[in-house]
């Protein structure tokens, strides 16, 4: 999980693509170089977001394919559907590596990153404790090793706060001398969205940027610096204070704003006693501009773009520290189910014998 | 913790103080019934709120002393002000025993409330690992217990929904049988305001109301139902998603309305590149009443009273989940040091032979 | 997991009988009132050993039935052997609730023994803490709860040296309140033999003696004291180090007297470069009664009985510190294996509507 | 804590030297090339182990300086006797440092060995996590960085069960890109004495061999391999029940020993009710010469080298697993108390700025 700048707030690129269209475009069109295509497994979303150069530049994420897998299993504690994620995190997975011509005995290395002793961070290194990891016996006891199984390995590099390091030194240092065929990097991600947090998994091939994003200090890891493949794996578990409020002041918006128009049908829910909306309705004329009926509904807020908007909130949250980022009061539970979806279709993936309902015999 | 009722949402009797200063009143009066007292030891400030029977109608309190420490030694990582905190509960927690007329060798029991495996609410349970319990001894083998200790018990009743059982059916039973002349209730507790989350300690005399706050059924715990004295120690470790949003709103239209006022000198901080606050100030005129001023900000939003637009933001954030209770990412690191100041503080409050220098040699 | 007296040593009955047998007769022979009977199913070995009044004078155990449930599932990590164990585990608990007439609807209260912060000794608030409890849905929701489930309550109660209660104390004062139709304790045992650590499961229903085991202040927890049945389920997952030493020892015994009748094909392993076990040899003459041939191998000590031995064994760890109680380096994998097996175990024996299979959707 | 051969049993150079002392030796004489001295702060006891070539061919450890910290401060939960351990090994380890010409502002690499899931070997995960890097200071912002600090960076690179790799590969990968001026590694233990367990820290500075020891595929850390100096900090925390059992027959043969030469003063502790040891004595003759006399009372046992004896025992415990290490029951604590000493005596020997006891303030 980084502590990306201000104005990059999401490690996903569905949100990333929605952020322009909601600030720059007043349609609901894709924007220049990226197609969005959507399907859906069961009560699982699948939504294909692939980024051109073009397309890189408008939103600001890497050209390449960018799969997010959405389901509310985690946050409803259901583990049939929890199961369901991972198969289809195990089957999108497959065929990433399949795209990318990844053989069956190509060697990977799964890069666990973040701070396993902050929860709501540990993703990474929890999901290489559950990995199949088999290079070490593919090398000193071969003959132990059954068909269906590739060479895998696993790094916890940790985080440059504990270790000093810049995880990208860790991770290069360690490929140099282990020499894989390809890199999976697992991360904490944050989101802009509380509805996101604990519901989206995104898978990307468009390598990492470990590291603490001071400056321009950091490394990339990708296809471009280490002439292998670098795929990703992320499940946003924080949201910052910012986005929060944010998202709740566009609701507030889009609720009051739909409300008003339907005046005639005032929504129970929305007129407890005491709250006279009725006095409100005065203001709403149909003939108002869509800007101008905005800011007479929130005044200068209203008026405000997005940017100028969390600009504002920032700055007035910042006397409670810069970067509070929080996450759901469950997070303990949140973070095993997390893992344990993530490292079950990670290892079905990556080994033939494996599969999501098999998983459990050979991890713990 | 308790999932208490929207209408009250803060644990901490200083906020129901300010919130009905806010809401009820224009004036910065103290409410009727409530008094309240302040003052500081270095960097940390101690607020008293002394609430006799009519400011407990006021402001939805039990009649009683609650004290609140203050600093930001946890938040900043600063274990020479953590110290301090630690020193400034015992010697309140000791005067608060004094008060209440409670002799060296009376015998107490402390109940840790909460949920041990969920981080922020593991406050009671953490404080009981670290108490100096020694009633056993008194017991088994009294003569190796030295001058200076009283008899400590200490009790983790744990949660309704790991037992399935009322927390203050457990606490009464145990009670019942091992006869304490006092009780201390340790729990983490749910603030209104960011700014108060692990930047707090209550003490209180007036009894706990343990449970799963589920209709009238959970009970009371106080000296009217136990006939013996009940002390409690909270902080707060989590805070709702609807608080944080209401706040920040509140903050804006604070900071807005103070900005507009400033209208000869635009802080920079406020205009960046895009945000045009000229124009914003042609709405200001200074002879407008604050309410209508409020209006032209804020438009609708803006005219709503507090109630009013807690409900609404609560209703705008329930497709999220209800009851959206964050905890700050570091909640780890965070509740090991709330947990050290607590129970340091009070092993020196009730055994005369420990202070907080000493602590650490007597619990692990 | 009790700090029981050196001459008790054991927690399972099956020891205890061998131990009777071992030391008292010369035969293979059930001891008088204790009758022994063998199953098993697949790779798990069922032991049921009835003690009655008889027996119970002679090995040391109360009257009643104990269960023996063995198989290295835990210790190998084959996660198909532990789901059997769980299932026979369901199957035998369910037919001593049967036989002891305990209806479908009746309400039980598990209770969690041990230190949950001491791993090998934290199986009690593990299973607690995976149990399925339903008893405050029955109370506050009964229009949710599906048929095929019991009122089921949990309770951890702690450990002496944390609370300074007498653990019979706190279950005594609960069971008081919320007066439950059975009890089930489940707790860490100490077994005499290493072979049995992690690979047995005792389920038994003459009671508990929960407590320090300080002289005889601890009470028990029983039929005769409650008025209700009290089942007990135990692990043993410590073995403390006299019984390492003292095994190891029979082990030598047996060995080398074996080795010594097969003089004509000396065991390649015994004979290893520079063990010249021929010279040995002619201390064995075949005519020279045991207790003779023992002596001449082991001189003293081999003349000595099971109590002398201990004893001096004992003795001569003192100083090492009393109670060497010890664990496999792995206990933590192997703790949480344990209590997945007797949690879902459990769980399908107390709720129709569970088993083995579908036991991981209900719970965390 | 390396899975060592059966032979080597030993992690620390002063266990070497007895063993040597004991099997091949009828002197308590130093053997050649191994140059003893002790010396004690307080109630710390301290052992310098010189080792040159000829006493490495002879006790078979690397040469060099090997520093045993000795006390009962962890076993007996004493913080303050801990806290002397800390500062014993601040000085000893600042001494060393100086003795290799390492300057204050040298560049030291900390790699904590081990795995952090398995408590009793999870020492070195952590130390890195107390630990006070500060080398991502020095780079990023090096204005912040106070007088007094070195830089440190810290990593753990896993175990190759969890990992797939040599864990040699990772530190040597790692120290290629980060180019440290020296390396200290710590690590868990395993002692060949129960008494040493949680009681010693050993500090060298001959290297070290992390890894798997499966066969010659683990490669050296040190001087030699990387034109730096690595130095170690370990602690034994588990032991093999091959070792208990062996120390405990040792033990038997001392104390019987000793026992029958005392023939007119029996010790009351070894004759309780039952266990006539007149009848022993008939077999203690003055003039027997030693070995006779082992022979006689322990019979073919006692006459057993100890290389024998221990190949004896090994194959009898190995029914019950190869290589049973154990550790006490009460590993959680003791870890953690380890930890803190060891990571506050390695803090203050690094930083001149740190002492034992402003540690805790850098820390957590």
């Amino acid at each position: 999980m980084d502590d990306r700048s201000f104005e990059v707030r999401t490690d996903l690129a569905v949100e990333a693509k929605d952020m322009y269209v909601e600030q720059e475009t007043n349609t609901e069109q894709e924007p220049k170089g990226v197609h969005v295509r959507e399907t859906s497994d069961g009560e699982v979303k699948v939504t294909y977001v692939e980024v051109d150069e073009v397309g890189a530049e408008t939103i600001g994420k890497k050209p390449g394919t960018y799969i997010n897998i959405e389901s509310q299993g985690i946050r409803s504690h259901d583990s049939v559907l929890q199961h369901q994620m991972a198969k289809v995190l195990a089957n999108e997975f497959q065929q990433l590596l399949e795209k990318h011509g990844i053989a069956n005995d190509a060697k990977a290395l799964i890069v666990g990153l973040g701070n396993g002793e902050v929860t709501p961070d540990s993703l990474g290194p929890r999901v290489v404790q559950k990995a199949i990891v088999t290079e070490h016996l593919f090398r000193l006891q071969p003959e132990h090793v059954s068909e269906g199984f590739r060479p895998v390995m696993a790094l916890t590099p940790g985080v440059m706060g504990v270790t000093g390091i810049e995880t990208s030194d860790i991770i290069f240092g360690v490929i140099n001398k282990v020499q894989p065929d390809f890199v999976i990097a697992i991360d904490a991600l944050a989101s802009r969205s509380v509805e996101r947090v604990n519901a989206t998994i995104q898978i990307a091939d468009t390598g990492i940027h470990p590291g603490s994003g001071i400056g321009n200090k950091r490394k990339e890891l990708s296809k471009e610096t280490l002439n292998i493949p670098v795929f990703s794996v992320g499940v946003p578990t924080v949201v910052d204070a910012v986005t929060i409020t944010s998202d709740t002041i566009d609701y507030l918006f889009k609720h009051l704003g739909r409300e008003i128009e339907e005046k005639d049908q005032p929504s129970k829910s929305l007129t407890p006693a005491g709250m006279n909306f009725g006095k409100k309705r005065e203001f709403t004329e149909e003939d108002l501009p869509s800007e101008e009926r905005r800011k007479s509904l929130f005044g200068l807020v209203g008026g405000l773009g997005e940017q100028e908007k969390k600009q504002l909130i920032k700055e007035v949250l910042s006397p409670l520290g810069h970067n509070l980022m929080v996450t759901p009061k469950e997070v303990d539970g949140f973070m095993k189910d997390i893992a344990h979806v993530v490292s079950s279709g990670l290892n079905a993936a990556l080994h033939e014998a494996v599969d999501t309902n098999t998983n459990d015999s050979y991890t713990k």
